[in-house]
């Protein structure tokens, strides 16, 4: 150990002991100094400096002598509604979304705009994302909410800020995370929709798995594409190449018809939006949806179908992952009720399975991924205060 | 931190220490002591003791003076081969084996019984592996290895040392680690079989990626059933309730027949070896082999078949877990020849994919789950000696 080191180790025990702290408040606030103390291992001294660093950059709040400690009136620390926030934002093929969420995950602005995004120019939808982002940056301001980032939720996979490949939009590479830094001055990180949506069912969408929350499953995202998100002791799994969970690719009809992404019988070529649309003879979900209440024939035998071929997708996922429970989100969560019974009939005839994991609907619909990319960000807050402080203007 | 905590605060560090003593001796020896003292932070006294431990303890051996360090010379640390050992196990369906490796992973006894366990009385089947065990455990003795455990390859799920599910044998539960136990007088663990094949592919198999070892990957693992271990960042992916990896019942045929495992049209239904064998109109699998080399249509075209099916199953696999690689061994190692061109382009129609991560063959034949289990009790040595050191009589 070198003298040298010795400020760089003190820094380093500093930021650990601010996550200690605001992680404590944040788990288990209302709280007072004092537990905070007692459940972080840390001594009373040490804890109000570090809660005082917190306060001063507006992370924690003071609540009056509401909870007590041994008879005695103490101040109850909490996270502070307005010290941060995170941006969520979304490209998807059928809308752009915005989410502001502060340190609470209170959401404090929502804005979707719904126009298919296929035949657009790439520069046209990126233009866009980015007037909607600045909107949603100036609501934030307008409230007080300084932003402490931004995420986007990309329908394909993303690696260091620039869009690799979308198999629905067909763009080409796309640096979209310095076009949205640069307009809103804001550090950008891009990650695939179907990861942020798991993401965001995991924080908000309220599932109990043995007393705990949710941590171990797969959450189907279908919108226009079909996506998945394979969470693992509460982390995305992301495979070798950052390209796992491609539910939508999982081979259901081996003498299929040829899908967009060049394999053939895809989940998603059998089973996505299109498919279900034109099976049933409709335009639109919302039509698919009023055709299904009004039990018409052929939009119920399409949805029965697409379950249908959905189970033979998650039985393999079941086989092959084994998770505590699967979760429907997006468009098959809108069509559960005619379309998970199919799915459930279809899991048990592939698995053999007499008590298969539970199929649990998401009630967050298409918001889950954009509000999973503004969670991120208020989470990187929370897991690394003093990163957060460092960046602070 | 209270005084009461310091002892046991003292035996967790010099256990981690043993253990990074131990291993930077495993992975760079010989080496000297000084150089252990230099990548550990530890300083050269406490090496040299720690050393001392490990020596006398038998798993370090010394050797003259062949490194030199800055022109001194120095003795060389290196694992010892006589200091311990791991016996593995398995039972199969159609075979039970036992494998001694000492620490420097070096083969010291090895036995095969071939034997179709199918129709036998379970207590029958435990009854040879304790023999087996027994006569493998005395091997070592006469040789002066003393074991340092035992692990069983299970064709099946094992929980907590009980055989609770065996498709392909179809047993009761039973208390399998217990049997061999008290037989054996050594703690015994069980593994489901395709883990341990995936590892001892992992250690043994010689395959890299990138310039080092491939930690990444699915090995597929084909003797009666089918079965697959998954391998992320070196450590098995077991699911939420440990039973991750089941790739003999991914789906490939939606509208196939029904799979003994109560599921339909399941990859070990279609490609199994019984299946193989049946539509080949041969008795066995050297058979098989042999009408294959001899060039017969209806041995090429069952395995061709088989191979077709095989990569149905791991194009899902490839979507949905993004492996770097994937290992075929056991049988399906045996009939690459004249499968894998089948496979490789069942996985090309089925993923579109131009480059899909590479389909590398096992050298490791029928004995990588046995060889993973020794090297599982070896490895438990080198990641934890103290634990070793502690019930050592």
């Amino acid at each position: 150990m070198t003298v040298r080191s010795e400020p760089a180790q003190h820094a380093g025990m500093r930021a650990s002991n601010l996550a200690l702290v605001l992680g404590e408040v944040a788990r288990t606030g209302p709280v007072s100094r004092a537990r905070v103390a007692a459940r972080t291992g840390l001594t009373k001294s040490s804890v109000s400096g570090l809660v005082a660093d917190l306060i001063s950059a507006g992370l924690i709040g003071e609540s009056g002598p509401a909870a007590t400690e041994r008879g005695r009136p103490a101040t109850a620390l909490s996270l502070a509604p307005g010290g941060t926030a995170g941006l969520g934002l979304e490209i998807n093929v059928d809308y752009l979304a915005a989410v502001v969420t502060d340190l609470t995950d209170a959401p404090r602005y929502h804005h979707v705009v719904r126009r298919d995004n296929r035949d657009r120019e790439v520069d046209e939808v990126v233009a866009d994302l980015v007037e909607v982002a600045r909107t949603a940056a100036g609501s934030a301001a307008a409230q007080g909410l300084p932003l402490a980032g931004a995420c986007v939720a990309v329908p394909g996979l993303a690696v260091d800020g620039t869009v690799i490949r979308t198999p629905n939009l067909r763009w080409p590479r796309v640096d979209l995370a310095d076009a949205v830094g640069e307009a809103t001055g804001l550090d950008v990180e891009l990650e695939n929709e179907a990861n942020l949506a798991a993401l965001g069912e995991m924080w908000f969408g309220g599932h109990e798995h043995e007393g705990g929350p949710l941590r171990d499953f797969v959450h189907v995202s279908g919108e226009i594409g079909i996506g998945g998100g394979i969470v693992v002791g509460g982390e995305v799994f992301r495979g070798a190449h950052a390209g796992a969970g491609e539910l939508g690719h999982v081979v259901v009809a081996p003498d299929g018809p040829r899908c967009a992404c060049g394999g053939h019988g895809c989940l998603e070529r059998m089973a996505g939006q299109q498919e279900i649309l034109s099976r049933a003879q409709v335009a639109t979900m919302a039509d698919l949806t009023r055709a299904c209440e009004a039990g018409d024939r052929a939009a119920l035998d399409a949805v029965t179908d697409a379950g249908r071929h959905l189970g033979v997708a998650l039985a393999s996922v079941l086989t092959l992952l084994d998770p505590a429970a699967i979760v429907l989100g997006g468009a098959f969560a809108t069509l559960a009720p005619w379309l998970a019974t199919a799915t459930e009939a279809s899991i048990a005839r592939h698995t053999g399975a007499t008590a298969p994991p539970p199929l649990l609907v998401s009630g967050l619909g298409s918001d889950a991924a954009v509000r999973g990319a503004a969670g991120t960000v208020v989470r990187r807050v929370i897991d690394d205060p003093a990163a957060y402080l460092a960046r602070r203007p």
